[in-house]
């Protein structure tokens, strides 16, 4: 037999004439050829062979009454019936004894095996298997009658009681083939895919037979068996283990390792294509090389383990010969790797030069041009509305603070109507127009730095603003269409994990201190009452003019304030609240009347209720809470409530029926509640907020959008005039600022673009760098000449978007971990949100009642979910952990964690410089110092080697697209993958090449930092 | 050779005789005696041999430069060199591949065993190891030098690269026998025990060697072997694997198999005792019997298990045989078990009834009086302190809510005062004359009610209270006494589980909902202003009669609100604040003047901050951070901070030597401070809410104390006189209600009891029943005539005590999971707390800025501790869970999912009957339904059979003491426990014997409930 990697199946073109006769091969007999094989399995991967879901029917009660039973299954994983509480134990990792398997393996070379059987039915095939011919007629007899004999399966909703309808126990009827009514009402059907197969395997002791009976069965084409598999599947495969009881229960422990022995693909590969006996144990001992063994004194063999989250992959199980010719050459080779060489190095197809002018835009819009119609058809999903209301509510409160933050910088030159224009216009067109349509538009801090600085300078020297910022504008974007023109966003290669963390962390940094300052500006507008302050009194007085007395002090004269009015003499003074004072048309005099008490302290509650809860609604889609909502609103319905807390949170109408059980319904999309509160956190938390304001109506401040449609500077129209009261010769001066601003302008555009476009979040329609930038470019045209904002891709809201928008799959096979499969890439959310910004003026009434410290929280909670999501975080953490604490990071097995440390120093540093910029006056030079972050990168070269360097800072290569979020993924091992888990075949090969052309280096040490010092050699 | 659990030591009076001769026994030759065997190891259990520590030094370099390097190690765990990053891995249950040990026994087979060999020196060693006769004298000379050479160990402390001095290469020097300094120095020493004995396995290729060699040396008397482990250790065993370079890495494999089967106990116990190199192959057969399979293709071969909660028993691996008539007929011996027998029922000695009058009081005093010096010498220990201020806060708090409680309920017959003298008079004399000392005395919520309709029915009567409740007070300590008398304590052997949730849940929930209550009442008193209210006004109004006017307008003519008043025409009024005004002698008038904004929300924000700290601060003790607390001290410090955060969490002083490394010195207790900070949660979330309100400096309400010492009620003396106006037929009549009182006084001090001296506090010195009931009955005695409030056990408290005193075991081997201990069982911490109490009356002006919000928190904190320890807690989450996604709970996989909520729903509908009966008039027959409490639960035997309620509602029984906390246990099956776990051998015998007892109810079928129903027997 050969290996699967390297099977060549010559004989798979005899498939027409495998003989179907009665017994196609006894053990010990010839070799017949293979059984069918599909056609298309001829590539050297290894062939995709259908799902096998296997069950173990064990014969109990032996020598009293014999009954079958199942009391394991196996899709994936192991899932064992736990008899006492009549319900499926959660899958684990199946694990076997040694022995089991050795007398299986013994049974099996004694036994018949039976491949490419040709029986039709149960029947047929109870035949062929009793066909053995040391037993005599008589017992051959019984033993058909008890193979006939109808199991008992567990149907899952068997768990509660009132259930129990479908497992009730089945009389012998006349027609054993039949599938029974429970065989199709098993929702595990659902969960495999229709072109799944069954193995059915049953062990047992069995008193009356005088040696051990064991039979293999392939069935030429897979057969349903009538009532013994408990789903309506046929059976490809068949086994029989039974034998007197002296050997205790090692049958059952056969039975199973049998069943493991059929769910490990490779084995499955190996027996569906064996001719003979020798093949079958060839493929038992392949496996038998192959299993992992855990010590006795350190792993109770009873423990069950759960579901890995990742399997091995199937290539990685290579022929021995190639695994040991891997792993310490391979491990060698990455230390020989080149000193200052750049790793495998494999642009995106989108970051490649093509040479001509334009080129990449063209590129970028002929790829994108493809996915057009899709982009708004792959948004029709709830969890987009979802995204919608999240990401207008965050656009909207940045337009708002932007806007405030503007109008202030710019002394009204721009305003709040400006930033809710501009981010509507500019959105809305770049959703539209450009290469990712995931990226949400808005001001950002570095931007808004620069437009103070140029503000002041125009002041200072008595210029018009808005025609000079028109001339820098038309600077920049000529300065962009250059550097379209001339592909220059291929250098984004060099934005690698360093410089993009060092930017995401600025601006996280940023969104945090930004809305906790926010918040402590607000215990500031609204102070808190110390005992001390005099701020009690407050009187509100009447026009001195006339008033007719007799409205302040008699209106009302059983108002208590009025009576003490009288009372202590006042004259013209009344003591109205405020508001009340103010539209009778009094002044509200003393210094308590500003006062506005209990708003501080309820603001840092609704700041930290909707932070927190919208962090704990995150939480919720992995907790093994909540899905059955359904089941506590079922609770408070009444009597059903034990139904509906079932084991599968099916809902369960109460129909019925004859024999008093009760059929299963499909469900709602129960399963879903869970995915449904995390997906929509944040708009719960503003919910939850809101009301709780509302509830208690306190006058907490609220969101506030502009009601009129007119420039905020009085006395302009919407376009700006080119030059104004301006000297001509500014229009060319305009260039030097606007350098600076096109360097900020590429930097933040980019750095954003290329986290956007990570390759962990396994984007399908690609980047399109070129074409966002050159719509950057026209837009930065368009809002200068309206006198807008500008505007350029912002970090932590594009995260948010991105987040909002996350796809899932979900778990097939019991014990499947649903796997992430990408982002639901699409240009309707955008758009919609950008929309509803710009009608966002029309919606003032509504809007009003948001109070402005839940949308503070949120963006806490973004701020916090953005930088919690890089690995810089994960790294600082590990400097405040001692190492016999620390998780078990691939990084950590690869590189010293002083070198970690130091990096993640370094980095420290980095961010600490630019924070100290962006808040000095030396804020005009923090476009150079992005670049400069890159080139702090380049140098790091030269401190660490590239080994560490590819763990610590990934190079954005096509590599890593296979690789996803190499250095941190295994945090707990458990996860199931290692170390070797990127010694994918490519990358061995690789380091392999690295290390063939720097053997010298290797030689003479010289490549080998972080080695070893080598003793002398012995005498 | 025997099996462990069976040696009968037939050898061991032959230690004399082992003859020392050059090499003992050589493979294939006369098996020699047994090695020295110590003479304490005669018991059937398998004896305790010294820990071995393995060490596998690797050879690598070939063909090139040789060099031996320590590439892992295995206490109870393995430690891989992670080459790469200069680390060890962290600790994790040893995988194998088959194939390698399968290589190894066939290499062990050819090879030379040499069993107790008389090697004095490594040189000795290395020669007889190269003692084998198809060497060549030219690759003897090689091989030995070759074996001679240091080799390279990575002390822990190299991690950071300024430390790596210890690890430096080391030159081959003259003496290759002398130990290293890193030796001597290595942390891990301290780790082991001081008999710890070392195994040093050498393995890898040389290419010289013409076939492979392997050496397996058990030596005589255990040998320091130089520089060859890591650690200044004598080793026991030698192991050397060598060949030529074909086989791939398999030496290294096969060097860790031999590894692995020396660090497993049950291998290591028999070659220990090995005459043979066939006793030793059978030990290594029996290992492999043993082992546990993973299947490849569920199972990544490289992924790492981290170490189970909980190793295997050493008698769990009992012989197979043993093993296999265990399980299946176990199993149903549980399902045969009698049906409505009470279990395997051994009571406590403490519960034994002794027959004769105050037998158990005596029998009590007797045992306690044993460990009363112990009482006190075992408090000496910081911990002791934190649970001293916990509880005192707790208790002082608790005095004050009783007091004020009692003080409203009996209209002051009792007040603050009385509560603070008998919490302290009570609480002490409990601690130092009580059974069970870790109780602390409170009033508690039924007493409390109790009380309240005593002093209804009094006042309504016109009785004199006092008195009449003297009378009360002696009838009930005269029951009590009666109770003693007869031992009547036994009886709560019937307080099961259920019971004992029932009332725990009850009081946890009155806890809970005292704190947030308590919260609620405080906004209530300390109104929120909303806008419309009208209280924005209030004038200091000057007395009428003659002030002089310059006094209150003039004195400060700056002020702005005098300034204001004139302003306004104020003539007799000024705009003045409260406080101000009355020291002024003036008089506050207005709607406003009451108000006392903001103190509702910063209360709610204390409470809820007070709250989560605390909850946070409980889960440092097990989080991963701030051990290095240290290293973020140091970080700052300056340079040192590479040093500082290196892995072991030592502080290294900056010790220059000579070669430029850096020595070790001790650690100051850094690994600690998380335990402390866990330890101090409560008392730090105190002082931080104290922090926050002080430097805030509102006015919120604050905790404050009794300053006088004498009765609340006006003109009593501190004894009550017995009749006072009542007749005296009252005090005979008081027999009625004293009846209920004592039934509330016994349920409510026993079940709190029975919960304190639960099996999983795992106490040494035992409980003492009869005592604490005889003290709660003196105690009843005289506070009734002191006119204090009646105490007995407080649940809550009591539990939080105990929390605060928990031991735990310091890991040892790497890997090693600390595990819980017990309590610190002394006098003395309560006694502190009381004396404290009683003290507090002088310790006000401390006391005064403790704010009540805080003390509200950390109730609540303590009312969800106490409400989240309990199992129907797990249960009600189960509720809310499907199946699906239910943790694998041991109760689970053997009592059906209904049958659970079934028990759960009962436990919540009485609770939900305790709650509205203490909440309503019918509170009088609260006692009565606490013993019906008992009667639901024996009610409940009819429902539930004896296998379910063995799960659901464990008995209160010897066994348990060695199950600790069943049916929840194994939450995650990687704990490592399973179902088979409570399967001892002596449950194993009593189910058996049950089982053959009724084997007449099992073949009628009347034991099953719950079990399969029966198919028609096959025709």
């Amino acid at each position: 037999m050969k290996l699967p990697g390297q099977e060549e199946f010559e004989v798979s073109g005899s498939c027409e004439n495998v003989p179907t006769g009665e017994m196609d091969s006894v053990a010990g007999s010839d070799p017949s050829p293979d059984g069918p094989l599909d056609t298309d399995s001829r590539d050297l991967r290894v062939p995709k062979d259908p799902l096998l879901f296997i069950q173990l029917n064990e014969l109990l009660g032996w020598p009293q009454v014999l009954e079958w039973r199942e009391t394991g299954r196996w899709v994936l994983f192991e899932e064992k019936l736990e008899v006492g509480a009549g319900r499926w134990s959660t899958p684990h990792v199946p694990t076997l004894a040694l022995p089991s398997l050795q007398k299986l393996r013994s049974l099996l070379a004694k036994g018949l095996v039976l491949l490419d059987c040709p029986a039709q039915s149960l029947l047929e095939l109870v035949e062929q298997v009793t066909g053995v011919e040391w037993l005599s007629p008589e017992l051959r007899g019984q033993l058909k009658a008890l193979l006939l004999q109808t199991p008992q399966h567990l149907i899952q909703s068997t768990g509660t009681s009132p259930c129990q309808g479908s497992a009730q126990p089945r009389e012998a009827s006349h027609d054993e083939e039949a599938p029974l009514k429970e065989q199709h009402q098993n929702p595990l059907k659902r969960k495999l895919p229709p072109e799944a197969e069954a193995g059915a395997v049953l062990a047992g002791e069995l008193g009356f037979l005088a040696q051990p009976l064991g039979v293999f069965v392939r069935l030429q084409e897979p057969v349903v068996l009538g009532p013994l598999i408990e789903v309506l599947l046929p059976s490809r495969f068949f086994c029989l283990l039974l034998g007197p009881p002296t050997l205790g229960r090692s049958y059952r422990e056969m039975g199973r390792a049998v069943a493991v022995l059929l769910s490990d693909p490779q084995f499955q590969w190996s027996v569906r294509r064996a001719s003979s006996l020798h093949d079958l144990l060839a493929a038992l001992d392949a496996f038998l090389e192959e299993v992992t063994v855990l010590p006795p004194g350190r792993w109770d063999p009873t423990a069950r383990i759960p579901p890995p989250k990742r399997l091995p992959a199937e290539n990685k199980r290579l022929p021995s010969q190639l695994r040991e010719a891997k792993s310490p050459s391979a491990q060698r080779g990455a230390l020989a790797e080149d000193r200052h060489g750049r790793g495998p190095h494999i642009p995106n197809p989108e970051l490649q030069r093509t040479g001509r002018l334009f080129g990449g835009l063209v590129q970028d819009v002929c790829r994108k041009a493809s996915w057009y119609p899709s982009d708004f058809s792959d948004a029709l999903h709830p969890q987009c509305f979802s995204a919608v209301l999240y990401i207008y509510l965050a656009t909207v409160t940045n337009a708002i603070t932007f806007g405030g933050l503007l109008g202030e910088a710019t002394d009204g030159a721009q305003g709040l109507l400006e930033s809710f224009l501009g981010t509507a216009v500019a959105g809305a067109t770049f959703c539209l127009m450009a290469g990712q349509p995931l990226t949400i538009l808005s001001s950002t801090g570095p931007v808004l730095v620069f437009e103070r600085l140029l503000f002041s300078f125009s002041r200072d020297h008595s210029l018009d603003y808005l025609p000079f910022r028109l001339w820098v504008g038309i600077w920049v974007a000529t300065f962009c269409l250059v550097l379209v023109a001339t592909e220059a966003s291929v250098l984004v290669r060099y934005f690698t994990r360093f410089t993009e963390e060092g930017f995401c962390a600025l601006i996280s940094l940023i969104f945090i201190y930004d809305a906790v300052g926010k918040m402590l500006n607000l215990t500031r507008a609204y102070p808190i009452q110390r005992p001390g302050s005099p701020a009690y009194g407050c009187l509100c007085q009447y026009p001195d003019l006339g008033g007719n007395e007799s409205q302040w002090t008699s209106t009302k004269p059983k108002d208590r304030d009025d009576i003490l009015s009288m009372d202590l003499g006042l004259v013209n003074a009344s003591l109205l609240p405020p508001p009340e004072c103010a539209r009778r048309g009094g002044h509200s005099r003393g210094p308590g009347c500003d006062m506005v008490p209990d708003i501080a302290f309820f603001s840092i509650l609704l700041f930290l209720i909707s932070f927190l809860f919208a962090t704990a609604l995150k939480h919720v889609k992995t907790s093994r809470f909540f899905p059955s909502v359904v089941s506590v609103i079922s609770l408070s319905v009444g009597q059903n409530w034990l139904l509906a807390s079932s084991p599968v949170c099916k809902w369960k109408g109460v129909q019925k029926e004859g024999d008093g059980g009760l059929s299963l319904t499909k469900c709602p999309p129960c399963g879903q509640v869970r995915k449904v509160l995390g997906d929509f956190s944040s708009v719960l938390a503003i919910l939850l907020g809101c009301g709780l304001d509302a509830y208690l109506g306190l006058a907490t401040p609220k969101l506030m959008v502009p009601r009129e449609f007119k420039p905020t500077l009085p006395g302009r129209g919407w376009l700006v005039s080119p030059f104004g009261t301006n000297p001509w010769w500014l229009s060319v001066a305009a260039v030097l600022p606007a350098l600076l601003l096109s360097i900020l302008i590429f930097m933040d555009q980019q750095i954003t673009a290329v986290i956007l476009n990570h390759a962990k979040y396994r984007l399908q329609k690609g980047a399109g760098f070129h074409l966002d930038l050159f719509c950057v470019a026209v837009l930065m045209l368009l809002t200068s000449a309206l006198g807008l904002p500008w505007y350029v891709s912002a970090t932590v809201i594009s995260l948010a978007h991105m987040d909002s928008l996350r796809r899932e799959s979900r778990a097939r096979a019991p014990g499947e971990a649903p796997s992430f499969l990408g982002i639901r890439e699409q240009r309707l959310t955008g758009l919609v949100v950008f929309i509803l910004t710009g009608t966002s003026i029309f919606l003032a009434p509504v809007l009003k009642y948001i109070p402005m410290p839940v949308l503070y929280g949120i963006f806490l909670y973004m701020g916090v979910g953005a930088i919690s999501s890089i690995q810089l975080t994960k790294r600082v953490q590990l400097l405040l952990m001692p190492a016999k604490h620390q998780p078990d990071l691939l990084l950590l097995r690869h590189v010293p964690l002083s070198r970690v440390h130091l990096f993640t120093a370094i980095q420290l540093a980095c961010l600490g410089l630019l924070w100290i910029i962006k808040s000095t006056p030396a804020a005009i030079i923090f476009p150079l110092m992005l670049l400069g972050l890159v080139g702090i990168r380049k140098a790091l070269e030269w401190v660490f080697s590239p080994r560490e360097l590819f763990w610590l800072d990934e190079l954005m290569s096509e590599k890593e697209r296979s690789i996803p979020e190499k250095g941190l993924e295994p945090e707990y091992s458990l996860s199931g993958s290692d170390s070797e888990d990127v010694f994918t075949p490519e990358v061995v090969l690789w380091f392999n090449c690295q290390m063939l052309s720097h053997l010298e280096n290797w030689n003479s040490g010289a490549g080998l930092e972080g080695s070893w010092p080598r003793p002398q050699s012995p005498a």
